[in-house]
C-alpha cells in the first residue's frame, strides 16, 4: 500500500481556479467551526545555509485525511538557479495514519491556496463592481492574486508597483502573454494611487516596513494584505487599521504574524477592534461589506486548513481521474 | 529532480546490523558534540481514532542532509489487521532544502535504530563476558534488542517474560526458527530472575507501571531500559536508580519522558546523580563500566540524530549500490 506520489507537473494539470476558490472558501468555514486541529508548527532553522523549513499540519473533524506540509525557504538557492521555495504536502488517512498521497509541489500549492484566499476575501468584502486594482509586488503571489481575483471580478485596470521597474515590466508581460482583457500600467510610486479610483489594493511582498501609506486608502476600498505572515513583516501603514473594518484569517495568528501585529503595537486599537475572522462571515454569522463606502482590510497569514483543503482537492481529483476509490 | 522513493522491502534488504550499530554509535557522539539541531517535535493527536503522529526532525552540522521523521501510532489498527506503527523518514539536502529521499519505512527504521542503541549502550556498560540475558517484553523491539545484542555479546541463555504466555512462546519460536545458538526459557514472573545469574536486563514494553522490582537487580548487572519514552511510561522500580550508575541518551529528555522521570519524582535523586549521557562515554570524555560489580542503567528515549543517522545510512548505501552520486 505505497502512497501515491504526485509530481508538480501532474498536480498543476489538475488545478481549476474556480474549484480551488470553493474549497478554500470551505476551509475558512471549517476553521471557524472549531473542528480544525492545527498543532504548533515545527521550525527547522538552518542558518548556516540561509534556509528554514516549517512543518505545518492540519486535520478537520470528519475529513478522511490529515495533512502534513513541509514548506521550506532556502534563500541562497536562486544564486544556483534553484527556487528558494521547496517542500511537499503529505496526506495521511485519519483513521489509520497510513500515508496515502505525497504531493511533491515545491511550495506551489501554498501559492495557489494563498491566492485563492485573497479572492474569497474580496468576494465577501470588496464592492461587487470593483474594476480598478492596484497590486504591490511583482512576484508569483502578486500574479496569482490577480489571476484568482479575475474569477470573481471583471477587472478593467490593473496598476502595478514593484521595487524594480524591470520586474514590473516582466509582470505586465506575463499578463500580456495571457491576453487578459484588462489594461495595465506601472506606477513608479505607490502614492500615485491616491489620484486613481482604486477599488482593491493587493499587497504581496516580503517587506518588513510599511509600503502603502494611509493617504492612498480612500473610502470604498478593500485591501488584501497578503505578504505579512511572520513577526516583523509589514506592508501597510498601521494607521490604515484605525479607520478600517479589519477581517483576519485567524485573529490569534495575525496578532503575532500579520499586519495586525503592528497596528496592535501602536496601542490605538486592541483585539476587540478586529471585526471578525473571514470564516465567520462566510458562515453568515457576521455580515461582510455593509455599505459601499467602508474601508475593509483582509489580513492573511495562511492556515493549515487551507493546505489540507487544497491537497485533499488535488488527491480527490486525481483519484476520480484514475478511478481509484 | 524527484526524490528517490524507497519502499520498506528495499530498505530492509539494505540493512546490516553491524553497520547500523556503528552509525548509531556515531550519532550519540554527534549529539554530545553539541552540533545537533533537534527542534521541538510536533504532535498531532487524533484522539477520535486512538491515533497520534509525531514529527521529529534532526540535523547535524556538516551533514549533507537533515531528516524529518513522521512517526505514527494508531492503536486501533491491529483490529483491522494493520500495524499500529506507520510513517516515513524524509531526507532533505541541508544546503538547498530539496527533498532527496523518502523512506517509506512504516516505523521500522525507528525499531532498528532503537535496538542498535541498546547494543551500543551494552557495549560500553555491560560486563564483557555477559552471557545471561533477561528480556521483559515479547514484541518487535524485544526481539530486535536481542538480535542486535548478539552482534556484541555471545549470549548463552535468554530468559523471556511477557504478560501473555502465548506471546512469550511465539517469541521463543521466532528465535528457534532463526536457529540461534543460545538457550531460551520463558519465566512466569520477573521475580524468578533473582535466582538466576543475570548479566543484562532488557525492558521493551509500553508499560505505565514498574515491572522490574529492585530485588532482581543484583551486582554486576547492566539494564537497557528501552520502553519508557513518554511521560507516564515506566518499566523499572524507581529504587533501582538509587544504587545504579545512570546513563541516558539525553538527560533532559529522560527527565521528562524516560525512567528517570519517576526516579526524580521520589526526590531521592537529582539530575546531578545522573552519571552521563551515552555520547559522553563513547567520546571518551567519561569512563563506561569502571568495575565488574557496579550496576549500570541505560535510559533510552530515542533521539532525532538516530533517525538522521539510520536514514542517511540507508540512502548512502542505496546510492552506492545504484552508483548514484
Amino acid at each position: 500500500m505505497k502512497p501515491i506520489i504526485l509530481e508538480k507537473k501532474e498536480i498543476i494539470q489538475l488545478l481549476d481556479f474556480n474549484e480551488i476558490i470553493n474549497v478554500i472558501e470551505q476551509s475558512f468555514v471549517d476553521f471557524f467551526s472549531g473542528k480544525a486541529l492545527m498543532p504548533t508548527p515545527q521550525d527547522i532553522m538552518l542558518e548556516e545555509f540561509n534556509g528554514e523549513t516549517h512543518v505545518k499540519s492540519a486535520y478537520v473533524e470528519g475529513s478522511k485525511h490529515y495533512c502534513i506540509k513541509i514548506a521550506s525557504g532556502f534563500f541562497n538557492n536562486p544564486k544556483i538557479n534553484l527556487s528558494s521555495s521547496q517542500g511537499m504536502m503529505i496526506l495521511l488517512e485519519a483513521k489509520t495514519g497510513i500515508p496515502k498521497c505525497i504531493l511533491l509541489e515545491d511550495g506551489q500549492l501554498t501559492d495557489y491556496r494563498t491566492a485563492a484566499a485573497g479572492a474569497v476575501a474580496a468576494k465577501y468584502l470588496a464592492n461587487k463592481d470593483s474594476e480598478n486594482v492596484i497590486v504591490v509586488g511583482t512576484g508569483i503571489q502578486a500574479k496569482l492574486q490577480v489571476e484568482f481575483l479575475l474569477k470573481i471580478f471583471p477587472i478593467k485596470r490593473l496598476f502595478v508597483w514593484g521595487r524594480s521597474e524591470d520586474k514590473a515590466k516582466d509582470y505586465c508581460n506575463y499578463f500580456l502573454a495571457k491576453s487578459t482583457s484588462f489594461d495595465f500600467q506601472i506606477i513608479k510610486s505607490i502614492e500615485e494611487a491616491q489620484h486613481l479610483d482604486i477599488d482593491i489594493i493587493i499587497t504581496a511582498t516580503p517587506s518588513r516596513k510599511a509600503l502603502v501609506p494611509n493617504k492612498v486608502v480612500k473610502k470604498a476600498v478593500h485591501i488584501n494584505a497578503i505578504g505579512a505572515d511572520m513577526p516583523g513583516k509589514q506592508e501597510l501603514d498601521e494607521k490604515i487599521f484605525f479607520n478600517a473594518k479589519v477581517i483576519t484569517d485567524s485573529t490569534a495568528q495575525c496578532a503575532k504574524s500579520g499586519e495586525l501585529q503592528h497596528a496592535l503595537k501602536t496601542g490605538k486599537i486592541t483585539l476587540d477592534d478586529v471585526y471578525s475572522e473571514l470564516g465567520e462571515i462566510i458562515s453568515k454569522n457576521k455580515k461582510g461589506r455593509e455599505n459601499p463606502e467602508e474601508i475593509t482590510v483582509f489580513d492573511s497569514t495562511g492556515l493549515g486548513v487551507q493546505d489540507l483543503a487544497i491537497s485533499n482537492y488535488v488527491f480527490d481529483k486525481y483519484c476520480k481521474m484514475k478511478k481509484i476509490n
